[in-house]
């Protein structure tokens, strides 16, 4: 198919590669030269201009860093949306907000235009080993004609509703999940610590356990280390939570997430922001 | 070794059964006489009393159904503890919370007697297959010497700690994720039931990614039936998350646990306390 790509950052270039790999004929635009030429020496094709690069495309992928940004290259000034070749579909796949995500796709919509809220996750290795989960909302003649491009760039390709807005919900659900129990796993081990027991026996007795999750897998070695490396801080987890806060429902829906979001804020004000997010359970060490 | 065991029920029996097998001299009691029976035929002893099960006992292990019966049996009218053989060592086997088992310990160090607190996981299942987990605490030297007999019901030998409590804290903490977890899965499922999603693809994606967890596998599934099969009732994390609330710490250690244990009493109060654990997502469903 002939794919634009927008925001060729550390996600936006290997899936445009790995585009390219699969047979596409794609085309990219970034602000920077460097992601342009690697793109090219690649075999795609570098575009001067985001109005440039969607001129003859069927499906604009949008890989830029925020739901704003997107909304900016789409309906700003040069934006691309007056330009689309007909009956091309946009796909939205950075993160954003689902009320962002449904918000753009309802402007979208007004003009003609066909969007697919379709966030991914598994990171920069996934992005390069063309492994990602893509979690797609839209209607799903669009999301059908789009499949062979999530295909190219995840393992994983998920159509979970008709509205724009719901994949972004899915991958908050996610996030949702993740900060609760990166949290629960603080809470546990934080017993365990005033208990006096064998730390990295807990751990690895609970990893057998029912009690079990991915986080307790991955972040539990780093919870017990006192200054551990930084994979990701305390600090994205109180953004992370507070959108899903402000986008999953009421208080009264998201009792644990809203005691999870004040843990790692707590941590934060502290001075753990920087903190690998594992040290949220130097919340749980303070009275 | 020679080993007593008190108590052979689902659990206890099949624990019995595999000490014979990997070739220990087992004398067991209960109060029932269908699994001294079965005991007996398949190579154990069955005793009339338990005072005359532990007579020659080197390891005595307790697999009543509560550290309230456990005391009974060792400290109660025709209590064991004053006859048991020199050295021998206290095995209490049984779930009971960490102050109910470190008292114990204290009380039968008191009359010089060795005990370790050693729960264990795996459920009939488990015992069955001698593939249960042990969490055990005590003094190492004991735990070193009833090794052999918690090789033969079990596959995951733990030592955590050396006094009577760590071991049934470590079940608790356990525990304390098993809840939190699951009644994080009915948040996050229900955001995804408020979003419109296709809730099969939503179970299956978090499946395989960061926000999993043992919890979401295993009771997410029947958490999107109507009314499911009932594995477990609501009513028995209403209980074991009071267990965790009231000897994990205060309540400023533990205010997922709170939280957890809150969800699972609303889902009670609404009627559905001896429904499948999965269902306290109903009590996200009424405001």
């Amino acid at each position: 198919m002939r794919v634009a790509v927008i925001g060729l950052g550390n996600m936006g270039l290997p899936m445009a590669v790995n585009m390219v790999k699969a047979g596409h004929d794609v085309v990219g635009f970034d602000m920077r030269e460097a992601p342009l030429a690697e793109l090219a020496a690649a075999g795609g094709k570098a575009a001067e201009t985001a109005q440039a690069a969607v001129a003859n495309a069927e499906i604009i992928l949008l890989m830029v860093v925020s739901g704003d940004q997107a909304e900016d290259v789409l309906l700003g000034a040069n934006g691309i949306a007056e330009k689309l070749f007909p009956d091309a579909i946009v796909v939205a796949a950075c993160t954003q907000g689902p009320k962002a995500a449904a918000d753009l796709g309802r402007k979208l919509e007004a003009r003609g235009i066909t969007m697919l809220d379709a966030p991914v996750s598994g990171g920069v290795a996934g992005a390069t080993a063309a492994t990602l989960t893509v979690m797609a909302s839209g209607p799903k003649a669009a999301f059908e004609k789009a499949r062979p491009v999530f295909e190219a760039v995840g393992k994983n390709i998920f159509h979970l509703g008709e509205q724009p807005g719901q994949g972004s919900t899915a991958k908050m659900i996610n996030q949702l999940l993740c900060g609760v129990h990166l949290a629960a796993a603080a809470e546990a081990m934080a017993v365990a610590e005033r208990a006096g027991l064998a730390l990295s026996d807990i751990h690895k007795m609970i990893s057998q356990s029912a009690g079990n999750s991915w986080m307790w897998g991955d972040r539990g070695p780093r919870m017990m280390q006192d200054d551990p490396v930084i994979t990701s801080a305390v600090d994205i987890f109180v953004k992370d939570m507070a959108i899903v806060i402000a986008n999953a429902g009421s208080p009264e829906d998201l009792p644990l997430s809203h005691v999870a979001h004040a843990r790692f804020a707590a941590a934060s004000q502290q001075g753990h922001g920087l903190a690998d997010d594992s040290q949220v359970i130097r919340a749980y060490r303070t009275k």
